[in-house]
């Protein structure tokens, strides 16, 4: 039995879970916190030990694909850059398959390709050969599949959606890009908790929102201004009201491109922010005629 | 010697080249207005006389390709709409096959797809894997190639460009699309017009540009605009320069979402407003990091 093992190194966790032969359900999975030795060399060795402890013992061959939060600069898996983990021009995919050996075969993706991917494959998207993803968490990242292929991009940084700009104007957020108006700048985790709390601390605002968060500011995060936004809190409506239509602007300008059939939602704040996301859905609608360009009308799940 | 024949059946002009082997010179060319008689069965037949004249009377292998001014439903060549011809739900591709028999072999796409793969194989971005063609006319069309595949969409209708949008405030300009902020609506050749003689009629402004005209607003065009604005007009400048800013920001956003290698710009309105598309490409530069994502730089040709 041929056993495919899936990687996901992030900023925080390491995550691993094992396969065998096509069964979708993981014959056993890993977690353990990225931590602070960062240096390649270390996190190389703990990943071959994880690898070679969920492939076992047989002499089987072993297909190994990972994920990582990085701009890669080939196919080989050389990571260019990544600030999550803190590498530049780092040979990640030689010194890995280097240290595994000749009975893994190994293939090394930016992470947001490589869950764009495995849900085409084996989840959400699973069928569809035209499908964006959208994660929104610290950042947006963006994974592309048009006619069944994987779009990586000339330098293998397709999908930046996060740095498209919806605003152009003078007062357009400014994006640590070097860009202003980009969406993440105003969706972005990073940018929209920031925004949260200066907009809390610097007016009177008459808003349930530091109380849901026990009195204090600094412990507000998106989940609070959501669940207020649903009890009809009026800051918190009026802020989610002009966030939905931004990334529902962004959405569209993407579908408008791409024409895909399905679009994929997920990442850390959306997942924590149903009634922020069900705004932008409503919002992508009216953001006619991107949303009416997909044969089967869009599809958005978490 | 297999021969090649290629045409383009726009909303004016039917023009057609007959190619011999692999040379990218015309053995011959052929160009006529599509006129008033638009019924499909018209158009095949004329279509077909044009093709079987440039074959000649040998019976070497003929390869035809169509592109459309037409949104396609499928690979045959059926058109689902074209409001340029005219045409609902016609089964061009079949007709057209049908007519001109076995020795043809006959592929039919939408016209900026053709115009794009024509490109890549033969023009501009030729050997380049990521392209995007960028062509502002009466409306903007536009046409992708990702990891050297044309990318059709979902439902043949990948690249809107044109629909989508860079300005979501209360004043976003309408768009016949049925939505507002269309970059399309602000710098599509109708739009562009309409605009500036509702302007120039509207207002009493200082400018050269209804002189440059003849003296009359009806015969302003975007060339006398952008005459005026390389010659210092405020009127010209302040409208080039909005406009070449959202221009920018469409261009950018596509970029940033395809990180393509290639960008090719052309049509009817940036062909006659050099000032215009200068312009713009230096606002693109400024879009960043759109404009970085691209490995060699964006390259801009007409």
């Amino acid at each position: 039995m041929t056993i495919s093992i899936g990687i996901d190194l992030g900023g925080s966790n390491l995550r691993a879970a094992a396969f065998g032969g096509d069964s979708a359900t993981p014959l056993a999975v890993h977690r353990e916190a990225v931590g602070d030795d960062r240096a390649p060399e270390a996190i190389v060795e703990r990943m071959a030990r994880t690898i070679e402890r969920l492939a076992g013992g047989s002499a089987d061959p072993v297909t190994v694909g990972v994920g990582v939060a990085a701009l890669l600069r080939d196919r080989r898996g050389t990571v260019a850059n990544s600030p999550h983990l803190r590498w530049r021009d780092v040979p990640f995919g030689e010194l890995l398959g280097r240290r595994l050996g000749a009975r893994y075969r190994l293939g090394v993706y930016n992470d947001v390709n490589a869950i764009t991917w495995g849900e085409a494959v084996a989840g959400a998207a699973r069928g569809y050969r035209d499908v964006l993803a959208v994660y929104v968490g610290t950042g947006i990242g963006g994974g592309l599949i048009a006619g069944g292929q994987l779009i990586e991009g000339a330098s293998h940084c397709a999908g930046e959606i996060g740095h498209t700009k919806v605003r152009w104007d003078d007062d357009a957020a400014p994006c640590m890009c070097g860009g202003r108006g980009c969406v993440e700048a105003y969706v972005g985790g990073r940018y929209l908790i920031a925004r949260i709390r200066r907009e809390l601390a610097n007016k009177r605002r008459k808003t349930t929102v530091i109380e849901r968060a026990g009195g204090s500011i600094d412990a507000v995060t998106p989940g609070h201004v959501d669940d207020a936004a649903l009890d009809g809190d009026a800051w918190a409506l009026a802020l989610w009201t002009e966030l939905a239509a931004l990334l529902a602007v962004a959405l569209g300008n993407a579908l408008a491109i791409l024409n895909s059939q399905r679009l994929i939602l997920g990442g850390g704040v959306l997942e924590r922010t149903p009634a922020l996301r069900t705004m932008a859905e409503i919002d992508l609608m009216l953001v006619a005629p991107a949303a009416r360009l997909a044969r089967d009308g869009v599809s958005i799940i978490e």
